[in-house]
């Protein structure tokens, strides 16, 4: 085992190999670098692309940022330190030390000792432009740079956070998560709109089916969960989903995540909406905290004035209505609809819509739909099984 | 809106409607009542499943269990309580009192007051018996009911804890999480083991392909967490990955879960390695702090001694060797392979099982691969481009 040691060079075979860079400098994230209340010139090094660069007579500022937050980490160097290379998009290396800044923006700011340019970007040919707000439509051509735009990196730190967030909120409270499987020979919602798997037409397979049955990817979990939850009483899913819809709508895409979960020995269904109205508010609470700036611009960019109603929805409780009431609130709208609403037929996005604006932006349950709108396994309403129905 | 209240009966539509049953007692579930260090006569409610009766003359032993832990909670009745309906699979609602317990086994008891048989278990057809050990081939035949046995009941609740620390681990560590498409036309390995996606016949679309172009299912997310981590510097992702091999190794299923991660600004490989390891060291002390119960009976069945074998695994570290040096402990040792090793060839599982032997029982990092067996995207080493590759 000795030989080994040997033909490894600089990397570690065992403890007692050094690393083979050794650092004077503490390494740290542009958010941890931002996070340092009474910076007194620790000596760091930070890496990540740049976004701005101002030079002036005797000092160079640069913004930095690694994609950590939305915040980027202002660099000041001695103008000596400029170089061609100094452009926005070039990713660079800074060692120096974390002041205090003078300026009001930020609590921080790094004395650059050192910069070195570790990949250079040609500012020409780049096609994400520094100080313009380039339009979303514009930045789905570069699908492999758009995240480093403020819009796009947002909205993905986000995601992370809420992701993260769901699973803390069900480990939290007892819930076992469940892989449901993706590929799967049952169609839970009976709906036509399934997307089929099958081996590639490299791959000769003996059998006509490769799984023997026909084999689609889910659109829900569902039944999964419900025989887990038989045995582990709270569960839940937070995998990917897929419906084969042949059509541009906001509702869903081919392929999108979803949360689903499944709990034994309930008593009510107010049980099981508070678990769902809970488990939002956890979560937006956690986003907020973690990453505020981000939705911020999330919103700005995307909707705007929605961040106020996140406040609004953490504030009040949801509501609930039945479909009966859902329907008479409709028919007494002053609103013209495409679709006339009437009890016994199905609630469009419209609809909903309404609904919600009518309670005062607040997520609304709608329940006791009738049976006849519902799949075959859901749960009769014990008082009027012939007309309503749990959802 | 006052007309909803009406609607609702029982439900709650604004937060002055009380909870339609108010309970005398906490509801618990099995693992916090097992938790409880200092019982003295709480008023709890337990609900799960009947694990096994024992009726004495005057006294009538249950065991409960709900699937949130392996323990089940003894419950202790007058024989007053005794029905029919309560045998092995019933599930249960039990009021009583948390009390310490007399026997060595359990900290505490539930002493019941109350026993509520929720869903009667007709023991006669119910394919899983009262003190039998099933075979793991047996179980198979009934998905819906296996998972309350201890066996594959232990392997999801340590997989759900599993899923859980590798979230944690990411998270504590900066790394943005990545949804990384199932569906795409990109084929990351260059193999031809792809499942190919259409919508089933049952959809009539115009184009020839959905997406325009052939979609398949994802068999790694490599390609797209790098363009991240060119944006995020630390990105990771864990999901579904699908291979279409015809064939019933231990490798792969068809459809597996698979951790990813890419990390930019990284300077030596050796970093790239200590994360991994980090990982894995992290999330298993923190599945083993969770459900150290369960991980002891998973290896019992799948792998009995392999418990000793994480523990050393925790306590050294890990090991790394050259594809050369592998290559070399192979052709001088003493086992018969069932294909040669041969410098140029890729290793096989039957030879990489007789490296971590050889390296005891310790993961080991293979590097410095021959350049002509690693797909193309992978970076060349700089001493010596020709021969050897980074793994």
């Amino acid at each position: 085992m000795l030989g080994a040691r040997r033909l490894l060079g600089a990397l570690r075979f065992c403890s007692s190999v050094p690393c083979p860079k050794p650092r004077t400098s503490a390494k740290l994230r542009v958010r941890e670098a931002l996070g340092v209340l009474d910076a007194s010139g620790e000596r760091v090094t930070v890496q990540g692309w740049i976004r701005s660069v101002r030079s002036q007579k005797e000092v160079l500022f640069l913004h930095v940022n690694d994609g950590s937050s939305l915040e980027s980490l202002q660099v000041v160097a001695d103008s000596s330190l400029d170089s061609r290379e100094l452009g926005f998009g070039s990713s660079v290396e800074v060692q120096g030390q974390l002041v205090k800044s003078q300026a009001k923006k930020q609590n921080v700011e790094l004395k650059a000792e050192k910069i070195e340019v570790i990949g250079n970007c040609e500012t020409k040919v780049f096609p994400i432009k520094y100080k313009e707000r380039h339009p979303l439509e514009f930045l789905r051509q570069y699908p492999h740079l758009r995240c480093r735009t403020n819009a796009l990196g947002s909205i993905l730190r986000v995601r992370s956070e809420a992701t993260a967030a769901i699973h803390s909120y069900f480990k939290d409270n007892g819930f076992v998560h469940i892989h449901t499987p993706v590929i799967t020979s049952n169609d839970c919602e009976g709906a036509g709109e399934l997307f089929q798997v099958e081996p590639s037409s490299k791959i000769k397979v003996p059998e006509e089916n490769f799984f023997n049955v026909p084999a689609f990817l889910t659109v829900s979990g569902q039944l999964h969960l419900e025989v887990m939850a038989g045995a582990f009483t709270q569960v839940f899913t937070f995998g990917p989903t897929f419906r084969a819809e042949n059509s541009q709508s906001r509702r869903h895409l081919a392929e999108f995540y979803m949360v689903e979960a499944e709990i034994s020995f309930l008593e009510s269904l107010q049980d099981l909406m508070q678990v769902m109205e809970d488990l939002f508010k956890a979560a937006t609470v956690m986003v907020l905290s973690n990453c505020s700036e981000d939705v911020e611009l999330c919103h700005k960019f995307v909707a705007p004035g929605h961040r106020d109603r996140l406040e609004h929805m953490l504030k009040n409780n949801f509501l609930i209505i039945s479909y009966t009431e859902a329907v008479e609130i409709l028919n007494q709208a002053s609103q013209n609809f495409t679709f006339t609403p009437k009890w016994g037929v199905d609630l469009q996005t419209e609809h909903e819509k309404y609904l919600v604006k009518h309670c005062g932006d607040i997520p609304v349950f709608v329940i006791n739909y009738p049976l006849a709108l519902k799949p075959f396994y859901m749960r009769e309403n014990e008082d009027d099984p012939q007309q309503t129905e749990v959802t």
